[in-house]
């Protein structure tokens, strides 16, 4: 198994993890997540989407939350795009990177955002391209790379050849998403090495739902075959908000906890997620599923004394 | 990553997982979840310990499960042994195996048996012994291989020296019990590795709790590196009785699904499993923490139409 010395983990709660909660979190408080997360080391945050706030009011002050961060030097700040209307909403706001996405199956692409491939493939082209005229790099995501829930298997093939499709309108990232949890080690490290290999120069990362405990093994698997890009949450928040704590993302502590005592720096400081998520279960109201919180931390005291443990 | 064709999974639960729930189930449930496991295709099942009632009195019927089993031809039996005064009892009820064990931290030695790693080494000497003059192998059980939580760190050469001294009485199956949830995929490979490496001939499983939602991934690293054996329980229970769902076993199901996604056979149906989840999680009380168990296996379908998921 190879580990690399380094691996980048992209936080995503502010986004993917906000908009799941039914909650909604004021922007001073979403100010202070993506501050707080900045401030342990993170080094990448998803911090707003530019969504229709009819579809995801939890989201509606993108504006405000990325006019008034305070910005790291380390630190990239991307906004969530998900077509031209919010392209045009988001160079405005002098985002860091902008992400794209679209889905691997055609039953998903319309439930998710009402058009086919091949119309999403022309919009993304036009995104991309508003994205670099203001110099600002497009990083896509290709949603349900690992299997659809309309469509079941989603066959490596159409994941390889849509990635193609990105790098030639020049996306040069692209995180696979497992967006119901059904990968497998297997599969994440067959479709990883086909695109090491059929598309080198390409930046590839891993975006890995938790519904089914796979999460952090399918992460182990993708950095074994070369990927070190990763999209975590704190606490483990996001996914489908009907069942809380069920198909959330990685979460940002059980990642770093992980690689960090397997020697795999990753720039984050635990104990600060400890804390932040503190602050975080507060204002969601709910125990978030991260386990690592649960444990806090490196090391519990066992049971009572002549308690038989193996 | 090398993945094999199959893998042997040895369920705890009547035995690791019982004794740490509040609740004593009735013989007759226990030979319920006991024959489910073997007609679920479960080739191995630690059934009963002989730990004294008083310590363990969720466990206090283990002749009486033991002599009311439905022995399945392809399913071996195991009774857990602490002492020479357990193994006069297990030798009496005609186990498939004998499991015995000792901790690789002094502190936890003599929290969890009374006794010294040196005083244990001999009584084990003894108890395997009667075990194999009863024609029953012994199977031994380092706890705490990966960490201890009253002396920390424990020293690779501790586990390495300890498995030579049960090699050299006779052992030829040696489990790594991550007893507190602590181990990584790195400390992972890296005993395995040293032990294979120095020890051949001897057959090596893995132990891990899930304390920091670590058990997974600590299995598929040991896997990779030539480990085909692993413990786990049904639904995820065991581990402290204080912090339930938080420190459990490393749930079969879960194992079950990952592995057989994954192309590697267990042998056993995620199906039954499931419904057998169902009837243990109505005798325990409370929900089981496995999480395909929580997703119903392979599939769910996502949330309402227009809602964006990546």
């Amino acid at each position: 198994m190879r580990l690399p010395d380094r691996v980048v983990l992209r936080d995503v709660s502010p986004r993917d993890g906000l908009q799941s909660e039914p909650v909604t979190l004021s922007t001073e408080r979403k100010l202070e997540l993506i501050d707080g997360l900045a401030h342990a080391g993170v080094s990448r945050i998803e911090a707003v989407s530019v969504v229709h706030p009819k579809l995801v009011p939890q989201l509606a002050d993108a504006e405000a939350v990325m006019a008034n961060l305070t910005r790291r030097a380390y630190c990239r700040y991307a906004v969530l795009v998900p077509n031209i209307k919010g392209a045009q909403r988001a160079v405005t706001m002098n985002p860091d990177e902008i992400t794209v996405f679209l889905s691997a199956s055609e039953t998903h692409n319309w439930k998710n955002v009402h058009r086919s491939i091949t119309d999403s493939l022309q919009e993304l082209q036009t995104v991309c391209d508003m994205s670099r005229a203001h110099h600002v790099p497009p990083s896509a995501v290709i949603v349900a790379s690992f299997g659809c829930p309309y469509e079941g298997e989603v066959p490596t093939s159409v994941v390889v050849d849509l990635a193609y499709r990105l790098f030639g309108m020049g996306v040069r990232e692209i995180t696979l998403g497992d967006t119901v949890g059904v990968a497998n080690p297997k599969k994440v490290q067959a479709i990883f090495s086909q695109l090491r290999q059929d598309i080198p120069g390409l930046n590839l990362g891993g975006h890995f739902h938790d519904n089914r405990g796979t999460a952090l093994v399918n992460m182990l698997a993708a950095i074994d075959v070369g990927i070190t890009l990763f999209d975590t949450a704190l606490g483990g928040i996001g996914g489908s908000p009907f069942s809380p704590g069920a198909g959330g993302n990685l979460a940002t502590e059980d990642a770093v906890y992980m690689l960090e005592e397997s020697g795999v720096a990753t720039g984050i400081n635990l104990e600060a997620l400890l804390a932040l998520g503190d602050r975080l279960e507060e204002w969601v109201g709910h125990p978030l599923p991260s386990r690592v919180r649960r444990a806090r931390g490196r090391m519990v005291p066992v049971g009572p004394e002549g308690y038989v443990h193996d």
